[in-house]
């Protein structure tokens, strides 16, 4: 890296329109961490770029000056990809926030990566349209992109990069590519697409993307299924996964959430591991699949099995279960989050789930488990206190054993939060030498190490 | 390229087992092509390796004397991928064939690159478990891999890249790399996956795949839906995809091919513009789907509605669909076969599909169309005169043309058959600065260029 430059700021609003880029002290606190306990760095400048253009001369400029450049969408990521570890410039894509353009008859839409979930999913209502990709928060497309993020639909619908047809990407030298053409499928030329989803920005800034639609389904039926304990929890959600009932959602709240919950809402929903599950389709299809999930719930000794039918409150049910990390962390004030998120092959889930829930147990791990159980994925919440070496030790130790014993299921040590800083660890014991072959794609599109330098499996050369 | 070793032969033969290599003519001369017209090199030996570890060998032995290396399945390919354009050593991996795991509870399996999807499927019977990717030979599992291969299903199911979860390759230093765990989903580190499949060996060789494998469905409908005329038959094919009917297969053929397919079998067929579709599901869920489909078909004036019920007739009727071009090429002793392979967005499809037949008819070419229709995904299957320069040329311009207004809907130049020798020339054209970052690739995790040289996007420096 080079020395700072004394004229950053001016440059850039020179380059830009000054009310474009800020280095005001709010600004830049805002920039220097995302939802996690992760912090270490801020910002020299943010920048608000409003077109590909735009970006294309802060990158040009970034790399002439070898400054970092780190994409930052709605901060709501769980392992702190927007940290900037060195300084450099925070672009904030929240200004390209436009639906560029809808065509319903080849189920595909054309954003900018300003544009959250939420507000596309607004839009599409009246062509009787939705984008499945369902993480926990109303995050950006370009982020939920740079992640590779998932959530609760992806046992149906798949994950961001099964959703992203083709992106526009602003290389780290100020090229323009598009990454594949819009045919559902291809066979010319190394798929880009795919290597730049999940690439958490150390590849390039992502400034459109086509992403794939679906026709919002004739009948929707969400259930909330009770259990005595948490193994039969998981093995219901096992065995109805594994029967291919095409569910569109299942998931996993351990006791512990549910209790979180009931304090957060003043609800008052039974403290036992619950599974909320959702059925989409034809009438007659849905009510196909109810019956036979519901055969396999009472086989596993489901407790009760309730319907929720109306759409208010399938809302409603949701919205709690996308809460579930704000009311977990609502009974620990002043603690920091961390999150695990490994990912094994579904025969695998109950045998990983139950060793992280023995492991809460005895180690004082202030933690609870939720999950895409459908998909093989689950979360421990935990409140960590940072101010405490002890606390610090025994969260990462607790979060590394669930990381190894997943490993060595032949899983993964971030289904769809993504490796930021925090799983950075995990790369050389998960990947073996395949590490190597990301590090040399890295240094061949980004020789200079200026794209989010220090995330996922660059580390900064000295 | 180093000059031709005189002991490679022997070299090779003392590596492995004598009976892995061969250099005699008629094994040279069945590694020197595929299925197409592509002709132009042989390779200087043939080995057949027998595990992972052979590959090593090999691909070692020639990164050390910068040996091309070209991996060979079963030849089956439709644009000259094995071909040797610089000689080298040819790797078939037919003897790489078994069937190493069967993960039911999991839909996983894990195959050796050798095996066939016939022989995959043959072995999954017994588990109530099918393979889906369906190409129109009985390929390798690698070489399908290796050119994202898809075909019949992949309007239900997906290619290749979408039921690939896991590769083993040999890299071209003969490092060994898994490119990613069993999870369902993952967002750790880049992903490779997506990359080396449809690499076309210009990577390293594919020693392992972990593969998707499904329930077989309870009930299986085929139906024949037969046309006045040709734009009637496209537009009811997209029709009855857009409305969002879960076809497992929907296969065009024009009326030249039902022609080819009569002579080909001695059958009698209406000589009339054909849809073949086929629908999978509960025994409900397909009537509904059957009687939707065969409503739009009838709104886009269908002559006649057949169903096949049967398990024999609908294989014969499917297997007459995999002999397509057999069929075809049969009316032309002696001559070549070609074959467009474009794919468009949905939308776009009636007008490249009668781009295509109306400049056939202009052009006198001798072909006939075919498509996988529900991915925007046709064939102009072509007889050619390679003998002929002005036939050569006649055909290629019109490629070309179908080629060029393909990119212009936004389409791709190769859907399935992979872009071999015959796409290279448009690559440039398709993918513009994103063909850059594609060589950068290559130059990374192939510096020597010896993996399949002169393929997909490789011009060979010189």
């Amino acid at each position: 890296m080079s020395a700072p430059i004394p004229t950053l700021t001016e440059d850039l609003a020179r380059l830009l329109n000054p009310g474009q880029v800020s280095a005001g002290e709010s600004i830049l606190e805002q920039h220097s961490h995302d939802e996690s306990y992760h912090r270490g760095g801020r910002p020299d400048v943010v920048v608000f770029p409003e077109s590909t253009e735009d970006v294309v001369k802060v990158v040009r400029y970034a790399a002439e000056h070898q400054i970092p450049v780190i994409p930052f969408g709605t901060g709501t990521g769980l392992e702190g990809h927007v940290v900037p570890v060195r300084g450099g410039i925070s672009v904030d894509l929240t200004r390209m926030n436009r639906i560029l353009e809808v065509r319903p008859d080849d189920f595909l839409v054309r954003v900018q990566p300003g544009v959250t979930k939420n507000q596309l999913n607004d839009a599409l209502k009246r062509y009787g349209l939705f984008f499945p990709v369902d993480p926990g928060s109303d995050a950006t497309l370009g982020g939920m992109a740079a992640t590779n993020a998932s959530g609760t639909t992806t046992v149906r619908y798949g994950a961001m990069r099964d959703n992203v047809r083709a992106l526009q990407v602003v290389l780290p030298d100020g090229r323009v590519i598009q990454t594949a053409s819009l045919a559902a499928k291809s066979s010319s030329g190394y798929n880009l697409t795919a290597l730049f989803v999940g690439s958490e920005g150390t590849l390039g800034v992502i400034t459109e993307l086509w992403l794939k639609v679906y026709g919002i389904p004739e009948k929707t039926v969400a259930a909330r299924a009770q259990f005595r304990d948490f193994q039969a929890c998981v093995n219901a959600a096992t065995a109805i996964v594994g029967a291919g009932i095409p569910v569109a959602r299942i998931e996993l709240l351990s006791q512990e959430f549910v209790t979180a919950f009931n304090k957060y809402k003043g609800v008052n929903f039974p403290v036992v591991p619950t599974l909320l599950i959702e059925f989409r389709g034809s009438e007659q299809g849905v009510q196909i699949d109810v019956e036979l999930a519901q055969e396999i719930a009472r086989d596993e000794g489901c407790l009760s099995f309730d319907f929720v039918i109306d759409e208010e409150a399938r809302h409603e049910m949701w919205e709690m279960r996308h809460n579930a990390l704000y009311a977990f962390m609502h009974q620990f004030p002043g603690l920091g989050h961390m999150s695990t998120d490994v990912c094994v092959p579904l025969s695998k889930l109950p045998d990983a789930c139950t060793f992280a829930q023995r492991r809460l147990q005895e180690t004082g791990v202030r933690g609870a488990i939720v999950g895409h159980v459908g998909d093989g994925n689950f979360h421990v919440s935990i409140a960590i206190d940072t101010n405490d070496p002890a606390d610090v030790q025994r969260v990462h130790a607790f979060n590394e054993e669930v990381v190894h014993y997943a490993l060595q299921l032949g899983g993964t040590c971030t289904g769809e939060h993504g490796v930021g800083l925090g799983k950075m660890k995990y790369q050389e014991l998960e990947h073996g030498p395949a590490l190597a072959v990301m590090r040399a794609i890295k240094a061949a599109i980004d020789p200079q190490h200026i794209m989010n330098p220090g995330k996922l499996i660059d580390e900064i050369p000295h």
